[in-house]
């Protein structure tokens, strides 16, 4: 079903069996990196636009019903958040969302492709915004497994894994391997967060993650939110802890300066959200 | 951006300002109606669905997305279920929910349709299944609005409305008169309950759904989930009660045989589904 040719015309869409999901706009870029190819367009409805092999990423008027479900169930919850390690990211969104905490002293980000970020420094500066001079904002231009393999224990607070789909060059954020590493180099006190795909288009997929997160952390658990110009609008990230499901807990203080400023999430739609999974995922989830 | 022609060949698609959804199949039937144009398409992913004015409106395989999250939140929380109205609902899927539940002892449906009905049991039977014959199921083709003008004051335990989008023929079951007559005709411990669009396609119709009922009943509140083939892939459905918000209680008696045959609803989901309120909305709707 994936159609390889882009359309620079009217409509951009997003091939994914059966079904295509398209903005209209124009598109501004299209070039293969060693990874992959990136694509920027101009739409309509959600601004520019950011597609990594031809799948949708990021929008500017979009991108805050991804970064903010990702980070804020992990920034408010966890015990600390003195150092901070995003795994991909390219778009800076991630960043962003995570250096709206004063009390970040340190974040690492691990991004293997530098074409996207020099892209998006380019074309979607408002998703990163500040983040690339900020003096807590470190960039290491290298391969987010490796790092997680070859960082120094119990060393960071959060763990935000931040990738595409599970093919292509965010293949290795899905497994066991890494997730093991990404626990050995967790502090307690600390949670992890990985984006787990649509419980609807990728079914599969999601459940599997939730299960090794299960496996290896003591504690995991996904919630559900939507992303509209991902495939089937409907998306779920997935947080992890040991000791105790910290990330049901969001603490209040830290959440108040933050969820003023938020188009989705809150603390109450956090709460919610863990809750809303869908009977036949918690029914396979069981066996 | 509505585009008036719809494909036949390859990808048959929703175009809403500057976004569309398609499906990849064949239309098997194109007419015109009295109140609407109906189309009928087999696609690959879904199976058979059905489009009103160019809209998606349900698929074999993706139904249970929408009508689920509209009837079990109202069926599974009224006092009683004796005798239930709903306007609209003329492929038979809310129906069809609705009399899973024993108790029923009348269902009135009145759809003003009559092509909509015919088509649907002619190309979708499975999503009415048995309720076209069920001796509990009494269908009327008339004006929703009128019936409910001219009902019987507390006479139905719960009240269902089923419409499409607020043009066309549903562009009255969504103001305050309707929803005044509504509250009149339910019975104290009654629910009443709509769709109530998409948050993200189309905030201000879903805010002002929710104003209005909050005006006219007691309690009101919205709930969110996902029907991946309607724009933005994100939805809500809103409910109302006199007295108290029952619906935030659904009876664990009742819904255990449900539940357990539901692809989306479940007390957990409900319960989460009423707090996942996006952060905008939530500080508009408390202005």
């Amino acid at each position: 079903m994936k159609n390889p040719s882009i359309q620079t015309s009217d409509w951009i869409d997003e091939y994914q069996n059966g079904v295509r999901y398209g903005l209209a706009g124009k598109v501004l870029l299209d070039e293969a990196s060693p990874f992959q190819q990136i694509t920027i367009i101009e739409s309509l409805r959600y601004g520019k636009g950011l597609l990594l092999d031809r799948c949708w990423m990021t929008a500017e008027r979009q991108e805050k019903h991804y970064h903010e479900c990702l980070v804020h169930p992990a920034l408010c919850s966890a015990q600390q958040v003195n150092r901070v390690l995003i795994i991909g990211g390219g778009d800076g969104g991630t960043a962003r969302q995570c250096l709206r905490y004063k009390d970040i002293k340190h974040l690492d980000m691990v991004e293997i492709d530098k074409r996207v970020i020099e892209i998006s420094q380019q074309y979607l500066p408002s998703i990163g915004e500040g983040v690339w001079t900020d003096p807590r904002f470190h960039l290491h231009i290298k391969d987010g497994i490796s790092w997680a393999a070859n960082a120094q224990s119990n060393s960071y607070d959060v763990i935000i894994v931040d990738g595409s789909d599970p093919t292509g060059p965010a293949t290795g954020l899905f497994n066991k391997t890494f997730f093991k590493n990404c626990r050995r180099i967790l502090k307690p006190g600390g949670i992890f967060a990985t984006q787990s795909e649509s419980p609807e288009a990728f079914p599969q997929i999601h459940m599997d993650i939730v299960r090794i997160l299960r496996e290896v952390f003591d504690f995991a658990d996904p919630l559900y939110g939507c992303v509209p110009m991902y495939p089937s609008g409907w998306w779920s990230w997935s947080f992890a802890s040991m000791q105790s499901p910290l990330y049901l807990q969001p603490l209040s203080s830290r959440a108040a300066d933050i969820s003023k400023e938020c188009e989705i999430w809150s603390i109450r739609w956090q709460k919610g959200a863990f809750q809303t999974m869908p009977a036949f995922i918690e029914r396979e989830l069981k066996k």
